[in-house]
């Protein structure tokens, strides 16, 4: 087993669900920080700002800088930055500040979960900027999530109508792109083999970072249904909670090692 | 060429383009009649009941009666009568009269062009219907059409949408489903051989209805654009507009021939 050199973290099902922590996560959080090991906190979210995410992590007792929450929005915002493109955003309006200082305009279309913003005008404005040849990124391609009343419409619904209507091919911006592991990857500044993902969607998280050649643990919080462990990636592994899988990490053969150590 | 015993027509595109008749088609039409052929009319518009259609058609000068229109509404509404199914209707305003009488519920997600209905709440509880188990009719999959300002996102959009994130496939009621052309074929009362398809899409009506075993003759009017003969499945043909058509299928060889004569 190579060493650990950085960690990158799901977030939603990981540290906590809904408005509750999970058990032991701010422990096992503060073990990995002892350790010295560079962390990222990782997810799709596209309802917030990474402002609001870093709040309302606050709230629940998670202290992150917002610098350490790579999401697609910021991703996103990236490329338009270094191409200089004026986009529509087709996203929730609590997500605009991440791109607040972009002018918008007709060079792409970035979509996000823009939830009661999904309008037939909305969605016919950003088909016609696609049949004009504008590029679609999409900031995520999650069929749906789970909300007090049942599950719903994620953006990867709304990104399959613009591609099935437009013929075009979407961009994805968020997990489990592979441009947003090499990203995150990045931020942490050692080769992908010494780095670990742990979250609790198999797909989206833990497979994905697998095929990005991290290494991958499968949390069995959050998300995860029992079935789950079945559709692993050969490589990857399951643990029953962050604990758990921090537990591993610092275990007898498994070191810990911060870079340069 | 086997003798031609009924005959089946678009309209949008081949009797008219917007508010304007096509040239020599009222005259084509008149002389399909003559000929004692039985014609149905066969459109995927969602967007207008069966009386509209019927009543745009006489102001457009063409003389059709509502039972001679097959349109994937009716074909959905004797599907729900068939099953006493109770349907969640996501449709146009202007079709739920083809739905009256028609108990709604939650056995059945019907789905056709609901142009601004299309909201993200509509959406979500046709949505969460799926992943309960109801099945998805779909009136059309066609992906967009041509508005006076622009091309505009149609059904098939929104299908492509709610298939992806539930997982599940639509059943088509529209051009080309198989069961479309079955439909209008048994509406005819000859075999599938002795009826032409005369339409402007080459997929939906050409191709789709020489894949049901149809004699099918794309028009290069409405929709057409040059290259979609190049489309054409083998043993279909093309023709000028709808009155070229005609008179090849009355052409030396091609008699024209009423059931039973």
């Amino acid at each position: 087993m190579a060493g650990v050199a950085g960690v990158l973290l799901d977030i939603d099902g990981v540290l906590h669900v809904g408005d509750a922590p999970l058990p032991g996560a701010k422990e096992a959080l503060a073990r990995l920080r002892e350790a010295g090991l560079p962390i990222r906190f990782v997810t799709n979210t596209t309802r917030r700002s990474r402002r609001m995410l870093r709040e309302r992590l606050a709230r629940l007792g998670f202290d992150i800088p917002e610098d350490a929450l790579l999401t697609p929005a910021a991703a996103a915002r990236r490329w338009l930055i270094e191409r200089r493109a004026a986009p529509h955003l087709l996203i929730h309006p609590d997500l605009r500040e991440d791109f607040a200082g972009i002018e918008e305009g007709e060079d792409a279309v970035v979509l996000g979960d823009a939830g009661d913003g999904f309008t037939y005008a909305a969605l016919n404005r950003a088909f016609r900027l696609l049949m004009a040849g504008a590029p679609l990124l999409a900031l995520a391609a999650n069929r749906y999530f789970r909300e007090p009343d049942g599950l719903s419409l994620d953006a990867g619904a709304f990104v399959a109508a613009l591609e099935h209507a437009s013929g075009t091919k979407a961009a994805l911006f968020g997990k489990p792109a592979p441009r947003f592991w090499e990203a995150a990857v990045a931020s942490l500044g050692c080769p992908p083999s010494a780095v670990v993902m742990i979250g609790d969607d198999v797909e989206a998280d833990v497979n994905g970072a697998a095929a990005a050649g991290l290494r991958a643990i499968l949390v069995r919080t959050g998300k995860f249904r029992p079935g789950d462990e079945a559709r692993l990636a050969e490589g990857a592994e399951a643990a029953a909670d962050l604990p758990e899988a921090v537990e591993r990490l610092r275990g007898p053969g498994r070191r810990l090692s911060a870079p340069g150590r």
